[in-house]
């Protein structure tokens, strides 16, 4: 009963029309990389996703992974499709060329992730770690590591994990306890339990390298005292070719609510050997950068797990007969109208567009900024656009993850009952979108990085980096008669942002709990003006556009906006009072009377 | 890792201080139902609760319903279980004394209802339907049926069930197929096929007396055609015996999101003996009182689910070690501080700590109400009360069970990654609440009879119930010092819900689609305002008892209050902007472009 076709229209509409693709273009080394290649990627991408791995979508959630003596089996078919997707190489788009990668833009490889994530979601974990591991190993590898690992990683042949959590510290990193011992050759011997570990052990890759955060002897206490390790599953010889297996055992599975054919495991560490990435005792640093890129990756599964709901739900809506239009009756032929004409599912469809194509302009933004921030030939350069990607993280992160949410349940109401039945796929989404709220850092935790670390940063320099463009466009746009029922809301909305962050910045210096009690509301209302103003850009375009041979799509762009700035965007007004209310309330109250 | 201790201390709050006990005890038959009698009762009924049925939740979760030959299996634990419900005579707090019931008041079965769905929401359907079929009996069924049937169901030695959706229809019943042939005797023979029945089939009592809606040959189309049936599982004689098995069977049990341990069955009717209840063509009428009986349960369903999440994510946040305070170390001889020290922890907590309290509040209203409405000798005041349980009734299913999963979800989020893992039991309790917004007419029907139905009878009838209250209450207050943080935004939220109504009340009668597209966030509206009025009172209550023994009690009503009146109310300011914008977004956007 579920429903997916890749949304290959609305991705160019954001790469080439709403972004421009000469900025891409002009990179070096992504001459070649026209519109038109990027679109026969990701045609080609879409179909290796609906026909190979969304057919495998129910069945590995019912099927789940099994775990016997210390092996994880991944569901049936799942094997296969990897091996498909491997060869066909899907894995190698992002990849230093160096190391067999085709080093095409990051952007690329975030569209595919989108379709890979509302394709089957769990098997995306698989391949989707390994691209962070590489960035890690890539940025903080000896030559010689990354010689002896990358080319298998970047082919898919070995997979990545990232080994962080214990049972007693999981954002926390400071508790953690497991233990790098130096040896005389220069490499380490690891101890230690990790727990929540994706793709910590499976069956489809022949080799599994875990980048780990370890103390070395004597380190400082807390988060200072954390190095990062590099430890393969299977020990790999100087040219490459496996040896001995090393120290490394899966100990169990997780039993979960959702992504069942992900195998989520306790991975044990004894003795098991491994090399420094990075300087001892700046693991954190390291492991940020494989941090970002799976958060971002993680509000991308939201924005992945959205579509797939949304084109559920309107396919039901449109089959589903029940009930009469409340303006008279649309189908007599019938023996009810199509739920499609009621205006409350119309409302719950609009919802999830609004978000799902606002989300994927956002999410497309913030990539046009990672490629820029990573090859852009002016340092002035660079450093701007990984401002903006450093700012929007936390915020891709967490609000697409909860839109994703939010989306999966709005998909399964349309389905009524039968949205809860599991054979009809519609709760899977709700399980599994689930989990995207809560790993790589809460949703919570996500606030308080944007609020507490991006904000303050070099005196708000992030900042300028989204709240100049917004102005700029706002000024631009002031007169224009046709955008005006945007350009209003948008700008009352954008100077309630302007006030919020002014006015937290102030009392946060007084009271850091101030800016811990407006997080979560103020991450949200910088998310809403953020998606007003792709939305106006949108808006803007498909005015431009709408007598064309595309009227129908660039008409539903003007209308979507209109859903969004008529209907969405006034949650603005109670998030801000919300947050200007203060942290009284919250810290006030008595321990006790919890 | 779940938790549940039965609110005593807070019903009776609700019962006893903020409603007058003595209005119940003043009704006929209830003289002795002192506060004492309702304190031992509820206080036996948590005992039971949580020392039967809590223990088996995670574990029917875990093993669910198991489908053998037409024949449903409950799990471990359950059968032993529901027999001691009855023989403690859990079943017959509301029943007839006639039919040997205890005759007490509705509110305090609604009581029940709500520790038993924090304890076992599955466990909960069982006896939950056969209440309601035996208020429909009670009402439409000949003294000679009642005689035979309502001694066993009151005694939970026979459960009932409620037949309406099969394949084609849902929300629309009109289009139901399932058909009565009236017999010589009197009687019909029911035939067709019913699906998404809880507690359809099970193991728990000897008999099942199904409420099945049906045609009989040549009755109108539409809803107008169709009629109630009481269909027993096993065919019953006249002097209460069981005879032969009836036309009635089990064709299959659904696999669900949540609520694993309650069957949802397929009931198949071949040529079934049943009996008509109420008149002929009639059937919706008579299944409308069992269904808002069901309604008023379902929104007491995500009561009960809210407050076993609230009560888990208060004592894990209370143990686990993460962190430290931001305004400093709270625990220097512990490792980390417990997470309830962090402002967005609080923040979540309070929301479901206002959310919950405020929704017993709403619930102990309507519930007493409910009661003035069925037994007060005056019948200008009991159709006064039954106007207030009619108007309240969608906004207690539809919003309480939001909160419900919203609740839910917020625990599950307290619990950070240990709550996607299904050992830990939170992530049950979202799957859980997710049902009740669904089943018994979705949330986006409730609005819709909320908005359609409810506001317009009488020429706004029903709502004076509402309206009058709090004006008469906020004029009462309106020069209290010590409440003007909440007379104020409440006397503007209900400004907004007021000036709502109006504005609908004239687009709906030019345009009904105006209604519908409101209907939803109107809904939320109306309930917003509801607990903004029911935490004014409480707040009041909570003022002035601060200095008494149970000052921390008081106390924390008061703090909840604000917190409410900050960082929820204003919501309303979003909601109103939503519903002012009107339908043209929703029916204008073409359906093509979905």
């Amino acid at each position: 009963m579920t429903s997916y076709t890749t949304p290959l229209r609305d991705l160019l509409f954001v790469y080439s029309e709403l972004l421009n693709p000469a900025v891409i273009q002009a990179l070096p080394g992504y001459e070649e990389v026209t519109p038109e290649l990027v679109e026969s990627i990701l045609a080609e991408a879409g179909k290796f996703c609906e026909e190979q791995l969304f057919p495998l979508n129910r069945s590995g959630d019912e099927e789940g992974c099994r775990f016997e003596q210390g092996r994880v089996f991944t569901p049936e078919g799942f094997k296969a499709a990897y091996a498909a997707f491997t060869e066909a190489g899907w894995t190698t788009l992002q990849g230093h060329p160096e190391y067999g990668g085709q080093g095409l833009p990051k952007y690329i490889n975030i569209m595919l992730e989108e379709i890979i994530s509302s394709a089957n979601f769990s098997f995306g974990l698989y391949p989707g770690l390994t691209g962070g591991a590489c960035s890690a190993i890539n940025g903080y590898a000896s030559e010689e590591l990354k010689r002896r690992f990358l080319p298998k990683m970047v082919a898919g042949e070995w997979s990545g994990a990232m080994c962080l959590t214990e049972p007693q510290c999981g954002t926390d990193l400071g508790l953690l306890r497991t233990k790098a011992e130096p040896q005389q050759d220069g490499s380490y011997l690891l101890s230690g339990s990790k727990m929540f570990i994706t793709a910590g052990e499976h069956d489809l890759t022949e080799n599994i390298i875990h980048l780990v955060l370890a103390r070395t002897p004597g380190a400082p206490k807390g988060i200072k005292g954390i190095s990062l390790f590099l430890v393969p599953k299977i020990s790999v010889r100087d040219d490459g070719k496996l040896a001995a297996p090393n120290g490394v055992s899966c100990g169990s599975i997780e039993q979960k609510m959702g992504i069942h054919a992900s195998s989520t495991c306790v991975i044990n560490f004894d003795a098991a050997q491994g090399y420094l990435l990075g300087e001892l005792n700046q693991g954190m640093e390291a492991m940020f950068v494989m941090m970002n890129n799976e958060r971002l990756a993680v509000g991308i599964q939201g924005l992945g797990i959205g579509e797939v709901a949304y084109q559920s739900a309107v396919a039901y809506a449109r089959e589903r007969l029940q009930g009469r239009s409340l303006s008279g009756t649309k189908h007599p032929d019938k023996p009810a109208d199509p739920i499609l004409v009621h205006p409350d599912v119309r409302r719950m469809l609009l919802t999830m567009r609004a978000y799902g194509e606002g989300n994927r302009a956002l999410v497309g933004w913030v990539a046009r900024e990672l490629d820029r921030s990573l090859r852009h030939p002016d340092p002035r350069s660079r450093r701007d656009a990984a401002d903006c990607v450093a700012l929007m993280t936390p915020i891709v992160k967490a609000f697409i993850t909860d839109c994703g949410f939010e989306l999966a349940n709005l998909g399964m109401q349309v389905f009524g009952g039968h949205g809860y039945i599991r054979e009809n796929g519609m709760e899977q989404y709700v399980r599994d979108a689930r989990i995207a709220q809560i790993y790589e850092g809460t949703n919570g935790i996500q606030a308080l990085d944007l609020i507490g670390r991006k904000l303050p940063v070099h005196t708000g320099r992030y900042l300028r980096h989204f709240f100049h463009p917004v102005k700029a466009y706002l000024e631009e746009k002031e007169n224009d008669a046709g955008l005006l029922v945007f350009v209003l809301p948008l700008a009352k909305a954008f100077g309630r942002l302007q006030q919020a962050t002014a006015w937290l910045a102030q009392k946060g210096m007084e009271n850091p709990e101030e800016m811990g009690a407006a997080a979560t509301e103020y991450l949200r209302l910088f998310a809403l003006v953020a998606l007003g103003y792709l939305w106006l850009r949108m808006a803007d375009l498909g005015i431009r556009n709408q007598d064309g041979d595309e009227a129908v799509f660039y008409r539903a762009k003007v209308d979507t906006a209109r859903f969004y700035f008529e209907r969405i965007l006034p949650q603005t007004g109670a998030l801000f009072a919300s947050i200007m209310s203060g942290s009284s309330t919250m810290m006030q109250f008595n321990d006790e009377a919890f």
